[in-house]
Order: C-alpha cells, then sequence, then structure tokens
C-alpha cells in the first residue's frame, strides 16, 4: 500500500483527553479517531491490526473444534428477562422499544449473547448424541458504560470473541473449558501480548468457575495478584493467601478491656487518630445479612473485607451489609460503634484478626470504644475463614512466598456457568436413559480491541508504537526519503513491487513531505520492518534497515536489500512463534 | 469440516411462516435461524457463504482503490438532526437516549454512515491535496422496518458494504463513481449473480445520480424495466420511454364537448363503468403542489402519474398532491372532478395524453364529467413530458424497442451525492487558489446478506439450492454412505484428507443416518460437488461423482476419484471465472 493511497492522518502532538498511552499513541498513529465518548472509528491502520487478531482468534477457535455462526446485536428484552440479566446489567445493558405499526417492540442490543444463544441451542438441540457443542461468533457488542474512557479500552461499542459451550455433563464441560483456556493461551501468545490467567470471580454473568487472562499493565483498570516464585495469579477479587499461624497469647500478659469513650469517632481513621493506635492494633466489626441472617464479620483494621470471600465462607446466596436499623438491633448501637464483645449473633473473622492481641474495637455503645480487647477473654470467634483482599507482600496460598499485585488489562474471560441459562431458557437433553436434564453451560469472551490496546499500552517507547510482526499493520515501512529525486522514486518502487511479489506486507512511504516528517511517523505507527531509499545512500550503492526495536540503521548493499529483508522476516516470523510457543508452555507449567 | 462436527440442522418440512424460496431454502438448508421478527442467525453453512461473499467484495473494493475503515453502529443523533435525515427516516432510524451520571445522550444505530464519515473526512481533510479520497466499509446497519419479511431480505439488522467517495470536483466524483460501479459488475458477477444495472432514483438519501444493482427475481420488491434488444434498463421510478408520435387530428370529426352528470362517480374505474367508456379515453387531471405553485398534471387514465418524473419536469424541490382546499381552489369543485378544460393554473400533460380524442375528463363541477374533449379546441397545455410509469411494452427511450416489466431484488446502490452531506457537515477543502469549496460526495452501498439471500432465491431446485462455486459454504460434499463400515469409512477419510490437502474445501457427512437422509439433505444444501462412498460401489472399485446441477452421477475409479474431483473442480472454477467476465463485458457493453 502507498501512504497517498490510503488515510493515515498522523498527529504531532499529544491529544488533550487521552489519558493513558495507548489512547494517545493510537490516535497519534492514525489507528483510531473518536466519534463521541465511547466510540471511535479504526482507521486503515487499526482496522488491519483488529483484522490480524481477528485472524488468529478464528484460526484457534477452529483448531479447537468451536463453530463459527453470527447472532443479532437487536435481541428481543423479553430474554433479558427471564434470566434476570435486565436487573443484574441494570444501565449498562442498552435497551429500547422500536414501533412496528401498532405494535412496540421492547429490544435490547446484546452486551453478550448468553440468552441468544441458549434460546437457539434449546430450539435443536434435544439429544445427548447432539452434544457436546461449542458455538462461537466474532461481533459487536454494546454496553453502556458510564464512564467511556481510556481510549477503546472501555467503550460503548467493542468486537468481542464469545463462545459457548454445551454439554451433557461435567466432564464435557471441563473439556471444553480446558480447550478454550488452551486455545486462550495460543491465541494471546501469538498475539505478542505478555499474558498471565488468573483465577477470578464470575460476576454478573455468574457461573461457577473462571479465569481471566490479563496483561499487566501499569494503567490496566483490573489488579492482579501473582506469585512470583510459584506462578500462582488470580485477580484481586478472587486471590487467596496462605493463613497466618496466629501468634501464641499470653493470658498473662494481656491488658484489661475498658471502654474509652470516641465521641464523633466511628472510622478506623478517626479512632486511630483519637486513641493513638495503628490500625493494625484495631478490629473492624462488619454487620453483614446473608440471606436474612445478621452476622459479623470481624476484619484487621488495615484490611479490606472482601464480599465474594464472605459470601463463599457463608455458603450464601445473597450478602449485604446490614442496614442502619438492623446494625441498630444486633448492637444496640448506631453504625460505626460495633464490636464483637457482647454481640449476640453469629461472628466470623479473617486469619489475621487472631493475631491481634490487645485490640481496639467498637464498644456497641453509640461514641464509645473498647481497648484491650482479646479474644477468648473477651469474645468468641464462631469460625474463621480468609475474609479479606489480599495485599501485596502476603503469602502465597500454594508456595508461601511473597505476592506480588499489579494492574492489569482484561483481555479475555473463560467461564463454568453451568445451568444458569439453560435452566431460565429450557435448554435440555434427554440422556441415554430418556431422561431430561439442562444443558451444562460455559462461556468463553475476548475483547478484540483490547488485544489491540493493550499491545499499545505494553509495547511503545517515546516515539511510539513498537508492533509485534503477527498483529503489525504491515510488516515493512519503506521509506521513499525523497519522492521528487526520479532514482530515488524508482529504487523504491522497485524494492516495493519485489517485496510484495514475495509475499511481504509493505507500506511505502511515497509522500512528498521533509525526511524528518517521515522518521517521526514511521517511529510513532511502529511497523516492524523500516527499510530507508535515500538519494545519498542510492550514491554509496546502499539502503538503511533498521527494526523498530533496534538502536541504529544498518546500510545494506540496494541489490542485496530485498533478500536480506525478506530472510530477516523470515527469522523473526520464526522467532516470534517460538517465543509464543515459550509463552505458551511457561503458562502451561503454572497450576491451573 | 465433518457434518457431526458443525451446526447444520436442516428441515425437512417446510416452515409456516417463510413465503419465499430464498427464506424457506435457507431456513431448511440450516444456513439461518430466526431469533424475533426482522433478526436472524447465521448458521455455519449460512455464515461461510457471507464470508465469501464479503472476502469478493474487499477484494474487489481494495483492488478499486477504496480504503477500508470501520465505524461505530451508535453515533450522535445529533449529527442525523444536522443533515436532516432524522426526519427523513423518520421511524425507520432507530434512535434512543442512554444515561451517564446524570447525562442523558441522544443515541442513532447507524442506517448508513453518511453522517459519520463525512464528519470524520471534515475533521481531517482540508486541501485539495488530500482529494480524491474513497473509504468503505463492512459494517452492520440497523433499520427498524415497519415489516420485516422474506427472511434475510429485509431485516432490521444487517450486513452492509458502504463506501463513500470524496471528491475536489465533479471530475473526481465521476472518476469515483465510475471506478464503484464497475467494482459492483465485478463483485456481483463474481459472486454468480445474473444482475442488472438499473437506472434509479435516489431516495432518501438524496444525490444527483445513482444506478441499482438489481437481480431479477419473481419475488424480488422492485420493479425493473429493461429493453431486451439494447440492454436499456432502470428502476420502474426512473424508466422513461421513447415519447410516441402524436396522432394527427381530424378537426371536422371530433366530437362536441358536453358536460354529462356523474353523481357520486368520481374515480378513473367508476366513470368508466357509468359512462361506458375505456380508461384510455380518460385523462386524469391530477392537482399537485410544486413549491408553492399549483399545477394540472394530464395523464391517460389507465396510466399512473410518477411524482419523481413530475418534480424532474417541473424543476422542483417539493412536488406533493394539492390538498382539498387547494383542489376546490384551482378546480372550484371538490377532489375527483378535475379537468383541463377552464382550469386558471399551469398545465402539463404526459406524451400518451395528447393521442386521446374526444377525451372523458373531469368537468370542474361537483357530480359531472366532460365528454368529447379535445385539445387545443377545449383546453390549452403548457408543456408536454413523461410523466407516467411505464408500463411493459412501452418502446424503448434508447432504441424504440418494446420493453418488459420485471420484478428484482437490489443487491447495491451508487450515488452521486453532491455537496448534501458535506455542506451540512462543514467538510470543506482549500483549492489550488486557496478557496473553500463544499468536498463533492459520492456513496456506494452493497446489501452483503441479499446476495445470499438472492442467490437462494435464484439458484435453486424444487429439492434444494444450487450453489455456484464462488460463494459455495464447501466446494465438496463427500458422502460416507454408511460409517458402520469400516472400509467406507475409511475409504472416506482418505479421500477427504487427500481433497483438504490439495486445497479443496470438504465437507465431510459422517453422520450415521440413513443414505435416504444423507441424499436428502445434499441436495438440500446444494454443495457443488459430491461425492459418494457407499458399500455396493467399494465392491465395483468405484465411487460415484455428480455436481448439483447435473441430472445424474458418473462412476469413477476408486482411486481417480481425488483427481477427477480436483480436476473437475479447477475446471468448474475456471468456468465460472470465465462466465463471470463474459458478464461483465454484456453489462459493459451497455450503455450507462
Amino acid at each position: 500500500m502507498r501512504w497517498t493511497h490510503t488515510f493515515i492522518p498522523t498527529m504531532k502532538e499529544n491529544p488533550a483527553d487521552a489519558e493513558i498511552p495507548s489512547h494517545r499513541l493510537m490516535l497519534r498513529a492514525g489507528l483510531i479517531r473518536q466519534l463521541m465518548a465511547g466510540a471511535y472509528t479504526y482507521l486503515p491502520l487499526g482496522l488491519r491490526a483488529l483484522k490480524k487478531a481477528e485472524a488468529i482468534i478464528r484460526e484457534e477457535m477452529d483448531a479447537s473444534g468451536a463453530v463459527e455462526i453470527l447472532m443479532p446485536a437487536l435481541q428481543p428484552l423479553e430474554l433479558f428477562e427471564r434470566t434476570g440479566r435486565r436487573e443484574a446489567f441494570g444501565n449498562v445493558l442498552i435497551h429500547f422499544t422500536v414501533k412496528r405499526g401498532d405494535r412496540v417492540i421492547p429490544l435490547a442490543l446484546g452486551p453478550t449473547h448468553e440468552e441468544v444463544v441458549t434460546d437457539l441451542v434449546a430450539r435443536h438441540v434435544s439429544s445427548y448424541r447432539q452434544l457436546p457443542l461449542t458455538l462461537y461468533q466474532i461481533q459487536t457488542k454494546f454496553r453502556n458504560e458510564e464512564r467511556p474512557r481510556f481510549g477503546v479500552l472501555r467503550t460503548s461499542e467493542f468486537i468481542m470473541k464469545d463462545a459457548y459451550s454445551f454439554g451433557a455433563n461435567l466432564q464435557q464441560l471441563n473439556e471444553a473449558y480446558d480447550r478454550m483456556y488452551d486455545a486462550y493461551c495460543r491465541i494471546f501468545a501469538r498475539c505478542g501480548l505478555s499474558f498471565v490467567p488468573v483465577e477470578a470471580e464470575s460476576g454478573p454473568i455468574g457461573g461457577e468457575a473462571s479465569h481471566e487472562f490479563m496483561v499487566p499493565a501499569a494503567n490496566g483498570e483490573d489488579r492482579i495478584v501473582r506469585c512470583p516464585a510459584c506462578g500462582y495469579a488470580a485477580n484481586l477479587e478472587r486471590a487467596e493467601r496462605k493463613p497466618p499461624q496466629p501468634p501464641p497469647q499470653d493470658p498473662e500478659r494481656l491488658q484489661p478491656l475498658q471502654q474509652v469513650p470516641t465521641p464523633g469517632a466511628s472510622t478506623i481513621e478517626q479512632v486511630s487518630k483519637l486513641l493513638g493506635c495503628t490500625p493494625r492494633q484495631m478490629i473492624k466489626t462488619l454487620i453483614y445479612v446473608a440471606d436474612g441472617e445478621p452476622v459479623a464479620v470481624l476484619i484487621r483494621g488495615d484490611h479490606e473485607a472482601n464480599e465474594a470471600k464472605i459470601r463463599r465462607a457463608l455458603g450464601a446466596e445473597h450478602v449485604e451489609l446490614a442496614d442502619e436499623e438492623t446494625v441498630r438491633k444486633v448492637t444496640g448501637a448506631p453504625v460505626g460503634f460495633a464490636g464483637p464483645v457482647g454481640l449476640k449473633c453469629r461472628i466470623i473473622a479473617d486469619h489475621d484478626v487472631l493475631s491481634v492481641t490487645d485490640a481496639v474495637t467498637g464498644a456497641n455503645v453509640a461514641d464509645a470504644h473498647l481497648t484491650g480487647v482479646n479474644r477468648e477473654r473477651d469474645y468468641r470467634i464462631d469460625a474463621v475463614h480468609d475474609l479479606r483482599f489480599v495485599v501485596a507482600g502476603d503469602p502465597c496460598p500454594r508456595c508461601g512466598e511473597s505476592m506480588e499485585l499489579v494492574h492489569g488489562i482484561e483481555v479475555g474471560h473463560v467461564f463454568k456457568l453451568g445451568t444458569k441459562y439453560s435452566e431460565a431458557l429450557d435448554a435440555t437433553f434427554l440422556d441415554e436413559h430418556e431422561q431430561r436434564h439442562p444443558i451444562i453451560m460455559g462461556c468463553y469472551g475476548i475483547g478484540v480491541n483490547r488485544i489491540i490496546a493493550a499491545l499499545a499500552e505494553t509495547r511503545h517507547d517515546e516515539k511510539g508504537l513498537i508492533w509485534p510482526l503477527s498483529l503489525a499493520p504491515y510488516e515493512v515501512l519503506l521509506i521513499s526519503l525523497n519522492v521528487t529525486d526520479e532514482q530515488v522514486r524508482q529504487t523504491a518502487e522497485t524494492i516495493y513491487d519485489e517485496l510484495q511479489k514475495a509475499g511481504a506486507e509493505v507500506l511505502m512511504d511515497d509522500r512528498n513531505v521533509r525526511p524528518g516528517v517521515k522518521f517521526n511517523d514511521a517511529d510513532l505507527i511502529g511497523i516492524p520492518l523500516r527499510i530507508v531509499v535515500g538519494g545519498r545512500g542510492l550514491k554509496e550503492g546502499v539502503t538503511e534497515i533498521r527494526w523498530r526495536d533496534e538502536a541504529e540503521p544498518r546500510k545494506v548493499p540496494l541489490n542485496e536489500t530485498v533478500p536480506t529483508a525478506l530472510d530477516e522476516l523470515q527469522r523473526r516470523r520464526a522467532a516470534q512463534a517460538e517465543a509464543a510457543r515459550t509463552a505458551i508452555q511457561n503458562v502451561a507449567r503454572q497450576v491451573r
């Protein structure tokens, strides 16, 4: 492709409202343009990268045995009412009505397609003989993002590869899940991403087990906990830690229990200031309602309670913080002064609570706290669990080494859904004995646009993007340095033709602009291999070749330019494939 | 692909609410499934055909120099207000609001992308040096169809290839238009469609000149007029005819003008019955308002007035039938009794009115008509034009031969838009002399789903679909007749592997079902080349080969099966490419 025949509106200046590198660089390199908040047009360079990501995804999905279909974005809202997702999605689900004659039809724009695909399978699968089956599509999704931001990382319209597996039993579910997990590893590795599969909660889609595929990145919106020693990784919500051994308590040395006035001080910060103690010395007493029953949750003052863990520990369906009235009923005091001493309801505690001696807690009395609070002597704990969010330095639940906390960009997610959708939408099958069961489902998503954004976010320098060969819009940027010099122009044309004939993807910068503009744009758009044809070089009988990640260009004799470029391309392709294989093996070595 | 590994839910029975062959066959062959009125899921066979059509379109667009981008479906409603298309589209435009925090944001789902692409170009093109430029995308469109029907021919969500050209002058517009026209011919020919480019009105998108690409089909919703002799073709709205020579009138033999009572009879049918005359003998007098001025339009009683022709003949912006009050003011009578005699306003007549001697017309008096009405003697005509819809048998405007009227499916449309959008959205450029002008645009659409529907509608027999090789979901259907017979199974597997290795696209029917089911499904899904491996054949050492359009299978020695199939595939591919070239040449010979 000739630069003058396509549309690459590069920008010299940083756009004002682009907060993170990927957004800035994707705008500046002319990959995307914003139409409005949360909606972007892909320009030729961006679209080519996107299509290459799609092609890799499609290849790996097909190889995994998944079957491609294409479902509509427009969907009957009624399906979302049947599965409860209209409520669960809330304002994120875009829905509206259209008029047809005198009928008013409520429609939704699919945020994902569990409902539609389950409805399809419900109509066409009736026997265990038709299972297992995995369907997928690469299709546009719509979600009303309250705060669209970070360029194409969080938009209201995006391309998703969504797959759905249907099985007759848990084994079929697990096999489909593992095949998708492996395919995802191959996809992200081939796309040149550094990724980590992490254990995850399942979120509003529901389900029983899930992994997210994260690209560690300083500006990622997600947080990942990982163990550098053994490779354990989970998202922050899900991450566990090795429970500490509670230190022995010497009953002789405990302080006496004492009530102290703390007028107006109810938060950890206020109380610790007032009483001159550290948050580590305090115990938070949180009153929850779990499936209708109040329960007190004790967390060390410097930690944060993790509701998902609390829910799992209690084996409850629904868990939420108690309202003011319930708090008053259970503690006898207003919100902010709950403590474990004398509490009537069930009490569960996080492991780290056991290590707090002479704790400061609420007194279950307005404007008062207790000091010298000690378990067993002053209050009882009904059960001890992991109930808080992990913090950096916590011991790994597998190997006990210190874990780290990093930001990440979620590029994929695999879920074991179970029967939530098949039960709601009557997707059943008859087994060998003519018994009817709901089909067991899994669902598997990849944010295609996010692959590009995550690459831009993690592979760039101060001058611009650095594409991996596999997703680069073009493999070669051929710069014709002075198009008004006939010899330069002709030589570039010849190299252009020969490279293209040999199957290389070449963009030729044939613009009549200053060399400085061409070099800056070359760094900015980050095409892997750059070949420069200039008047000075031609006098010496050379061109200059430089990979985007090399510091200096190399002079190559003119007649060796094309074979050298083709040879180096071939080596790089092989090296990238090898790097992808290694990455996949490293991930595979992790305990899943 | 193995049949048991994909998802092809064929149906034996005709689905109840499918009215036309393409809809019935696409459902029965398992290409599509309806999600709701106007929204279909593409299943694997349908999607493969769709993707092949997309690939051909992309190739030809790229070859024509158009540049691919991808614009969002979600668009600010405000853009449609600026171009007036919110009103023009009416209920067809899907729009709604979403809430983000306290803001309420009015959005539309793009029915096409003139606004978005013009806005994009307005921001990035400022000089004649950046022109011409043609951008295209293959993207999903949304339109609220009042009456979604005919399967995927008319849906509320569909895939469109939409291209937009931007030029600095008329020559650039014309060149872009011609390149698109030629690319469209190549696309439809390569897709195996019998198509006709027809002259067309431009419709709600606005503009100055346009052609539609029509596939003649009995169930098409559009009507085309064409001349078998010279190839002239236009859609019914646009089609012209050679004006007849008015017959000489013998003033001596004219009947006298006479007023007759016609109580309650105001339509052509009522009056002709009452007075015993034929519609051909009558003249309709239609009162229009053209840019605010009343004008009478005379049309022979058996013809239909064509408003677009009337508008053009008058050189008016807006033309509409006059309301009752205006009719009363102009004629002095209620609606239904207008006639040319004594009329005060301007009178224009269709050519055929000149041939009516002793006409019957309204009397401009309630419940009365005139007989023996003759022009010049009784009334004047200010101008004569082509003002009516063509009917079958009318003479061709180019060669004078008799024309025919057929139904067609519109698969593509090219428009010269002019400056409608660039003026509304400030897309301007500076010329060589630093003068600012609006960019001159064209727009060019292809209904990708309709290509598949039009093929199904025009290429089938009573047993099922008959795919052209270029869009067939697979080229070869390999039927393993009895999968429980190990020799049959093994032989089929070997042929399957060898054909695939040689690059053929093979679907292997490896289901454990009766041969009758396999043969019926084979005819239904219509894969071009069928190879049958069966126990009886293997005993003779043969397989059976049959093209879907051949009457009988041919026995081929087992060891010649693969080379024969590959050889025949190669010949067919070449033959289809040759047929496409011939079709393109035939179209090119037509006067554009």
